[in-house]
């Protein structure tokens, strides 16, 4: 195959995945090799000295939430001595946003493609305001992290055993109904509660807990964002490894870089440090405040949703530019021209139900000089303080200049 | 104040009004003076030999589950005998889709408008297939009737008693994803459970109960019908009986009259013939089979809702035309030419965010000759069969010109 057919068994392979809610699993048991000062983050690989002050600040408290440290300076003092290893959840098929953080203890969503099996693995979203993903480690962050892995994630494990839910029917509802998956999951949250309430109050759950759980879903309207990522993944990891493929297979940042990895190329990163997004901040917060880009949500957009899929979702274009409906259209259309083809599946009413663009073309984004958009929450820079807005960014165009050129090398650019 | 100056009153008020969800009552206990064999329907009054065969048939339903017959030939008789005594459900301040009947054992949702205190009553929604508002009858119906007062009804009592829902925001949110509240009521039933489960799990109901509520809310895409409709009269109530307005303040069918009430003309209604919806039929049916226009559920047309806000649910244009977006978008805006105003509450983001078109002025129905477009459900004429299809429809326009000529008859026509 030539790279354009290639490229079209890529796409073909995305719009076919089959994304379904089957369990929840703890870390431990999924990822054995996953040892107690072990943590996944999100992104490309990155050192400790590189880490930006979330990022940092989030590894502190899931140690302290792992017993492996009492104090956020011992836990501190662990990851700069070298005693903690690190490495990117796309490493073991998992997914986190923002810090992206993973580890042993914490319950994790299993999805799987019911087309090739493939299993992926993200955490369950831990609501808004302070918390881990944004760099917040305080003790009442950690209580938190205690009650997701002995309360939630039990319940919803209970609550999926007799029937899995598929995630790509929510999602297509979802993006007829304002949803793009990325900043905004009103509706997928919404349809998911739906969807495992049955499940939840036949589960024999405490009905103490059972009215904690349902609190907690029915007030968090980014609840569903963890899945959509973790269904992206499904998706995106369906064209992996395709001979002569220069689809985009992941987009991920680590508040340092920003990576992408291209299906013939396998498992390298290419990277380039971060940008920082823009958009609009919480009351007492501005431009200036911002962390740089950060999390593996990105992998959202990797298969359409998100950024590209703007359109489905004018509530989130007052982010961009003169925030009108046709704006966001605009958006979709142009992103359009980088990607392969539309999904059948995943569709947009506004747009007379054509599908998102879905398979981001490496060749596509140098030759037109177009980047992917990307919709994103945006953290502060400092530690503790957690999400101050939400906005736009594009990744760096030297991630796209470095896998061309890569792909030059083995002589599969065209 | 003009007619100009009164309708601008009407339509402020429709748009400040709050209805809010506050309780689940039994029709005995709101209406003391409906009596045992006294049953409301939906659309203007109509007597027993007029009604189409799924409203009689609904009738004999009824009082099968009211006990006042043992067998439906029993209670045709008694109807026919003129034992049965009728009045429209918006005589005592409620509404009902479809057949839309009320007996005293029903329980109803309360909704309150937080503004002037004003109270309306509705049925809850039965779900969908063989169901009394359609004309169905058998023992199943009249069992699941049972279920519906003995259980469900009983339930969501105990889950409002600490927490009114306010319809509005989820009329405000559901209309931004996807939902005109008449034929597609998919995000606003979810956003619905979204609000009434934390209420539900803790309200101390018996497990198995509970497992068979949650399973009917979240299995009926249309639960929030009957709330739309009771928001809506609230939201039309409230621009009632202002000297010299010429609003709309309320549109309803009865499968053979469709009647509206205008604001400075009181309780009157003004009736004609109604027209039989045109739309989609289900497999194995056709337009033949389709009963004429039917329900009180046009109220929802009458504040803006329905086809008058198509542009927010392109999913409901297949129905119309060549049901495109664009399509959508250009019946929101026809309606614009008949309405004082858009709402500021309840808009559409395809529109960039413009206002529902709000407050039907009969005397630019009656110049422009545009009529309101309704969408609507289509039941099939013969008794016991249900709902055949969906499509749209149009008020007759002799109510408008009689509406018009009482208006000039009483000096208010301009």
């Amino acid at each position: 195959m030539n790279t354009d057919q290639s490229n079209l068994e890529a796409y073909k392979r995305i719009t076919e995945s089959q994304p379904v809610l089957s369990d929840i699993r703890y870390a431990r048991e999924v990822f054995p090799s996953l040892g107690r000062r072990h943590l996944l983050h999100a992104g490309p690989p990155i050192k400790w000295e590189e880490m930006c002050g979330p990022l940092q600040a989030a590894i502190a408290g899931a140690l302290l939430f792992e017993g492996e440290a009492s104090t956020e300076e011992e836990a501190r003092a662990l990851a700069a001595n070298g005693r903690v290893k690190f490495a990117p959840c796309h490493s073991m098929n998992a997914v986190g946003p923002m810090t992206g953080i993973i580890s042993r203890s914490m319950p994790l969503f299993e999805v799987v493609c019911r087309t090739s099996g493939r299993r992926v693995y993200s955490t369950i979203n831990e609501g808004l305001g302070k918390v881990m993903r944004f760099g917040a480690n305080d003790s009442e962050v950690i209580r938190h992290q205690q009650w997701l892995a002995g309360v939630l994630g039990p319940a919803l494990k209970k609550a999926l055993q007799h029937r899995p839910i598929d995630l790509r029917q929510i999602m297509a509802q979802a993006l007829a109904m304002g949803d793009e998956m990325h900043q905004r999951n009103v509706a997928a949250s919404s349809l998911f509660l739906r969807s495992i309430s049955p499940g939840l109050v036949k589960a024999g759950i405490e009905p103490k807990d059972l009215a904690g759980v349902v609190d907690f879903i029915a007030g968090n309207e980014q609840f569903f964002l963890n899945l959509a990522m973790a269904a992206s993944k499904v998706m995106a990891d369906a064209a992996a490894d395709i001979p002569a493929s220069t689809v985009v297979t992941a987009m991920a940042r680590n508040g340092t870089d920003f990576g992408i990895k291209v299906s013939c190329l396998g498992d390298r990163w290419f990277t380039a440090p971060v940008e920082t997004p823009e958009g609009l901040f919480f009351p007492g917060y501005s431009q200036q405040d911002a962390n740089p880009d950060m999390g593996d949500s990105s992998i959202t957009e990797t298969v359409g949703l998100g950024g590209l899929a703007m359109a489905a979702s004018p509530a989130v274009v007052a982010f961009v530019g003169a925030g009108k409906a046709r704006d966001a259209e605009a958006i979709t259309h142009e992103m359009m021209e980088i990607a392969v083809g539309q999904s059948p599946h995943l569709r947009i009413p506004s747009l007379d139900f054509a599908g998102v663009p879905t398979g981001i073309d490496v060749r596509r984004v140098v030759e037109t000089g177009i980047l992917p958009i990307i919709n994103t929450g945006i953290a502060h820079h400092k530690p503790g303080i957690g999400q101050v807005g939400a906005g736009v960014v594009r990744p760096p165009m030297a991630c796209f200049v470095a896998a061309l050129e890569a792909l030059v090398e083995q002589g599969t650019s065209r």
